[in-house]
């Protein structure tokens, strides 16, 4: 990377942290002011957003069809983008929040209270209205953003972020509250990952496997892990047979691409064949390929033979791996074993069994009769979210606006000094 | 590192993180007793372990007063991590905490729960009285841990992890609940850093600044940063005189070689001839050392001058640097410019100013007419505290049980399927 663009960044993030001081100090009016007013340039701005991803879908041309899925706009989801933010705009403002207050006996009085985190980096892939969601979070929860997303969606990014800054304009904040990164050059993601000269307080990746490699490798400042969901459903004896087809097929095939669309799938041995064949047929009816250890292929052999690899698999497409367990127990020890901590669901009218498995899982979202597809910052009622965490710490699972709050002690004293 | 211990290190953490399985489905009354058994044992154990502690300074008898004194036990610093271990033991119990629970419009039941993080590695100095605490704190929480002291204070701290183990084994806990590093190579801490294979989920560094530096450098798995306490005492114009005299004395002279204690006055250019002199005058009676910018020396002379490094220095001795401001903005710059956001204290009677302060600084603990030696575990009513954190993630001030362990969500539902 050249000199110029280094001390570019470097001058991203002194801004940044700049802009971070005047964010923290500002009314929740005047925030939500600017989420509100980006909105609505976000309308005005339509054709050149749409022009703008034009161009970027030209430059596509020899993707795959997921990529240009992924990075495809159009009038409507601009206004989903729209209202994205008005509803952020609407949600309580998450740093009005006393956590805790006590007094101590010598008369301290001690508050714990939410104030933002700082300076976020956020590094994306192709979806470019991450740059609306992930910039309007920011600024709800009184963080500055660096935004690097990725370079095959960067035209229409700009164009999304331009409305970003007709927002802030007009909220009189400071223009570095919402920065985009301008070049392609992946050497500025290291830089990023270095923390720009201390001015970075949390990175947040979002994207595919090799892109969080890279961050866990180089990053020098804390990362907000958003891995992989090997999601699980476990269908218990005691499940009920219309409820566990129902879970199932909606947590594999409502949305194949979503980071909690069930991957694996455990049917107990004693519901095998009364529960389990007619499970794998609705799956195999909705175009699903199921990849089944041996137990599954000889009471279903159009599934394929399973290897070890696909238990360790996250699809995010229309295939299923499938494995007999032997109770709970067993079920616990394939999740732990294989899972990626994401979200976990058994099926089962048994509440002892239900409270054995959601009490030994070690993952952020464990569900008893309900769809993985419930991981999600809307369903979970926060409002939107900016992924699902899975690191254990700081935030799991959902994270929205509290989550990329921090907090610090507020001591109020008459004079007390340290024995 | 010879693959070797490499070897027997990955088996370290494999067995860390098996216990940590069974310590977290454990009661909170099997780990109470282990924290009984593991006190009753460090008595029974005094004379090995004071033989073992004269064996370390023995070895150490070319190092400074200071680090001699950090590394020296006694009977009475033994008693002391005793009651320690019991009191951590009458604490609530930290994982019985939902520390949020809602029901969405679709009937899905949610609660945030509180569970262990998993697998702790401490690193530490040379004090071997943090062997008991953070074991006690790590085991009261449900993680494993897995310790590396200082190499100077090897032999007591195997003395003190063997009380440790009387008490998990009392318990019927794994004694691979707490394990101690036995080798003093310091390329086994570097194997640490990059998480064991996967087995250690965060690491705690406590010491001076060339560990923290390594630390930050190498670390391939989140970090709890306990980094240098830079705290500061502004004494604005409206305070009182006795009062702003008798919190600068303490939060400067009461330990001087804690994270709390002050390192940097500010004093009010309008009351540096009604208060100064006299504050300046207690500090040099009692033998701190003053070093103050031109302002202080002038009415001061006594003062050497400071440097622009001592504004960013933790002596943790008796030193101060002293330095004349000129209202609360002008304390604020100061404080945000130089410190590290860990305690600052200000000292006044006008309550706008004072909230003024508490809102505008970024610290993890802000205080109004208290010492900042209040900064502790103990004083704030956690108990007992690993450290005070200083980073922006998961905790900041005083890292007691409750700090130890994150959460994970249960959904309770009755066959939703997401639309």
């Amino acid at each position: 990377m050249s000199g110029e663009l280094k001390r570019e960044m470097l001058a991203m993030g002194a801004a940044a942290r700049d802009a971070a001081r005047t964010l923290r100090e500002s009314s929740n009016d005047t925030r939500n002011e600017a989420l509100r007013v980006a909105a609505s340039a976000l309308r005005a701005r339509v054709p050149e957003i749409l022009f703008a991803n034009a161009e970027d879908l030209k430059a596509a041309a020899d993707s795959s069809a997921a990529m240009r899925d992924r990075l495809t706009l159009n009038g409507k989801s601009v206004e989903a983008a729209a209202r994205g933010l008005e509803a952020i705009a609407a949600l309580p403002d998450p740093l009005a929040r006393v956590l805790a207050h006590w007094k101590q006996p010598n008369g301290l009085d001690i508050s714990r209270i939410a104030t933002p985190i700082g300076v976020i980096g956020m590094i994306y892939e192709s979806r470019p209205n991450v740059t609306a969601d992930a910039a309007a979070l920011c600024i709800k929860s009184g963080n500055a953003v660096i935004l690097r997303g990725g370079s095959d969606s960067v035209r229409s990014s700009r164009a999304i972020h331009a409305a970003m800054l007709d927002g802030l304009q007009a909220a009189g904040l400071p223009e570095a509250c919402v920065q985009l990164m301008q070049t392609t050059d992946r050497a500025a993601v290291g830089e990023m990952l270095q923390g720009l000269g201390g001015a970075i307080d949390l990175i947040i990746p979002r994207g595919g496997k090799s892109l969080v490699a890279r961050v866990q490798s180089e990053a020098r400042v804390p990362v907000l892990a958003h891995l992989e969901g090997i999601c699980h459903v476990y269908v218990h004896k005691d499940a009920k047979l219309e409820m566990a087809r129902a879970i199932v097929l909606n947590a594999k095939t409502r949305r194949t691409g979503v980071c909690g669309a069930a991957e694996t799938l455990l049917i107990d041995k004693a519901v095998l064949s009364s529960h389990g064949i007619a499970i794998l047929n609705d799956l195999k009816s909705v175009g699903c390929e199921i990849r089944g250890d041996e137990s599954i292929r000889a009471v279903f052999p159009a599934a394929k033979a399973a290897t070890e690899e696909d238990w360790r698999t996250e699809y995010l497409d229309a295939v299923i791996a499938v494995k007999m367990v032997d109770g709970v127990e067993d079920a616990i020890r394939h999740i732990e074993t294989y899972g990626s901590h994401h979200t976990e669901s058994i099926v089962t009218e048994d509440a002892a069994t239900a409270e054995r498995f959601l009490a030994a899982l070690d993952s952020a979202i464990v569900l008893w009769n309900a769809s993985t597809q419930f991981a999600d910052g809307g369903e979970f009622g926060m409002g939107a979210e900016i992924g699902i965490g899975t690191g254990k710490l700081h935030a799991r699972g959902p994270v929205g606006v509290e989550q990329l709050t921090t907090f610090k002690y507020v001591v109020r004293g008459t004079g007390q000094t340290r024995p």
